[in-house]
């Protein structure tokens, strides 16, 4: 049985790069904060007998050996950076729930067949370097390396130099290792589990996901002499998309949100001429997406004829389902816990990984449904129950 | 009579200090760029015969002796600061229009009665530091010394520090100079006079102008699994409130711009939890404002409860009305050219020297009324017929 108290000492230790006053851990990827919390890991993996391998992308591979060296490891994990205003949990526990699946595998001295691997994915949030998921992508092979390396933050350094600068990259090449197998345990980021009080959430898939920019340019003008139906104001025109956007994600039953605005030269007293935004769809369906989209689409072109625009879609990634192999291995470890079956509504690693290797998920409740806000809460009782269920389903997955 | 081709050569050359590609200028207050404008100006005064004195906010004074030094000096000027989109003519015209009538005054011999004095004051602009007019407000009193270098910009730099680091400061206390009236000539910034095919806008007053800063705290949440109706969106009910205060302006007949928004934490995929942004209300009569203000308090209290709400007026500058015997003077020397009276809709430095000294202004049209663009522009007929008419108001209210 894995130790309940041994994993929320390392999540609350954990905590502490990046840790925020209000609770909350801000620990972007590729940062001075997130190359504290990888050396955390390789020194506790080390510690644990694990062999430690780096890809060139900085995705972490700690190896415990299994009988049978010559199987393809079952894979673990998730992802230890976060979102600007996170919490400690979201990815984090996937990831500690990993370690202490070794550490408890150690202390009762199991071998498994298969050697067991757990990795820490660069680079999952998508919030400082676009789109989400990009190392397990690449990893997938959706991404190439040099397209992750060209991708940019909001003061245009490269993930090539942030990942150089924080020395986290390996030899290994890109995608080198194969998974038998995959399971990723996360929090769920949703409310069901906590509303229908169930400690394990099966997850059989995650919803589809397209990410755009957006370029809106009016004409700056004066605040104080320009008349209200002479203006081409940019905020103005974005205002009504997001406030678009907005009923037609509530419309279709998708979701819709509008997370980045920056306007151009701002400055109180002119009319905005010009700004960037963000737009971040979602849908269970590859048709409500593709609606979602068109619906977008129209409202732009219906701007007013001051206002252009050049909307780009960055990104990508239709509904996954998992592997039903996987799945039955998480079912029947979590038969004696209430559970259910469920539809992530946020992207994970697990998801490229699933391109590959078969592969399933684990949610475990989380507070409110709150997460991407320092409040970000889980109990140490439900971490512990997912990081049970996480190594029962590894164990059933080894033996079949 | 002035020179029109030197008056236009002068523009065209200061405009390279803080020049842009697309023809505009960037030059806001005490950068480099203000810098080097104002050693120009310094100099060529200096070869014009004037004396020169700043006071301790940087506002530079010079001056060109009279017949009576024993009357308070008869004031031109402006500004030399530009927004960061600005243009070649806003505020500089009126200063180099100054300069040209002491050389032209030099070159015909002319001796007035009165000393000339040229102005050029610091953060008319408001937009590196709010609120605008910041220097001519402190000359007449509206602020303390203490208030306008504790103005802080986007970075947190305060006015004193910037102030300092570009040695713009000089030993005259703010508000030693006594003024026996001010003439300020200006572009238009807005379309009338280019309309109605005149020349000259003799201008009767400034409308009044509200600032409010406001902060919106809803709740960072997930973007791919916070459903729509669970969300309490920074971004979209600050929406709402752009598109409000819009409604609001048209339906009073007043101006309302929301100049700056800036997400806290801004990410693709969270949720906006918190945000600032600004509010610029303009009016002509002080019972507009006030309905406007109203409303657009009505508008935030009616925000969904979610969402708190943080309102701060940072400015308010009641409409304001000339001086009468200014004016005589202004209408008299624009009598043979089309001319017509108006009220501003930009706020200016005459605004607040109308407190202490007669004053009037002087417009004269600018294309499409565009300002506050890098495409602002004026003819340089145009420019030197105001220049003429400042020239023959100093001299007309000079003999009085
Ligand atoms: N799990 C998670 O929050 N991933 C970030 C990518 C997304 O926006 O869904
Ligand atoms: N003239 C001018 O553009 N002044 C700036 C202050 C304002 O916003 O009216």
């Amino acid at each position: 049985r894995i130790d309940g108290e041994r994993l929320w000492a390392n999540l609350m230790e954990t905590a502490r790069f990046g840790g925020t006053d209000d609770g909350g851990v801000r620990r972007l990827t590729l940062t001075a904060e997130d190359r504290e919390v990888r050396a955390w890991l390789e020194a506790r993996a080390l510690a644990a007998g694990c062999s430690v391998s780096r890809d060139r992308l900085g995705n972490m591979f700690l190896r415990r050996a299994g009988r049978r060296d010559d199987l393809a490891p079952i894979a673990m994990g998730s992802h230890l950076d976060t979102q600007p205003t996170g919490g400690k949990f979201d990815g984090i526990l996937g990831v500690l729930a990993g370690l202490e699946v070794i550490e408890t595998l150690n202390e009762a001295g199991i071998e498994t067949e298969h050697p067991i691997m757990l990795v820490n994915w660069t680079n999952e949030e998508g919030s400082r370097f676009a789109p989400a998921m990009l190392c397990s992508g690449a990893w997938a092979g959706v991404f190439t390396e040099d397209y992750v390396r060209a991708r940019t933050d909001a003061k245009g350094i490269s993930f090539g130099t942030a990942l150089d600068a924080v020395s986290a990259a390996g030899e290994a090449p890109v995608g080198a290792e194969d998974f038998a197998a995959m399971f990723e345990l996360h929090i769920e980021q949703g409310p069901v589990l906590e509303r229908e009080e169930l400690t394990i959430g099966v997850v059989t898939g995650v919803q589809g996901m397209r990410w755009y920019d957006l370029d809106l340019t009016g004409r700056a003008a004066h605040a104080g002499s320009t008349p209200m139906d002479a203006r081409a104001d940019a905020l103005l025109a974005a205002s009504g998309l997001i406030r678009g956007a907005s009923v037609i994600a509530s419309r279709l039953g998708g979701y819709a949100t509008v997370g980045e605005l920056t306007i151009r030269d701002p400055s109180r007293n002119v009319v905005p001429g010009a700004l960037s935004m963000t737009f971040d769809l979602r849908h269970g369906e590859d048709a409500g997406l593709e609606a979602m989209e068109s619906d977008l689409k129209a409202q732009i072109a219906g701007l007013e004829p001051g206002i252009s625009a050049d909307l780009r879609q960055i990104w990508s990634s239709p509904p996954v389902h998992f592997d039903p192999g996987c799945l039955a291995s998480v079912r029947e470890a979590a038969k004696s816990l209430g559970h259910r079956d469920m539809v992530s509504g946020a992207g994970h690693d697990a998801a490229y990984v699933a391109r590959r290797a078969p592969t399933a998920m684990i949610f475990v409740p989380c507070a409110g449904g709150l997460s991407h806000n320092p409040a970000e809460s889980a109990t140490p009782e439900d971490c512990a129950a997912g990081a049970q269920v996480l190594l029962d389903a590894l164990l059933i997955h080894d033996r079949r």
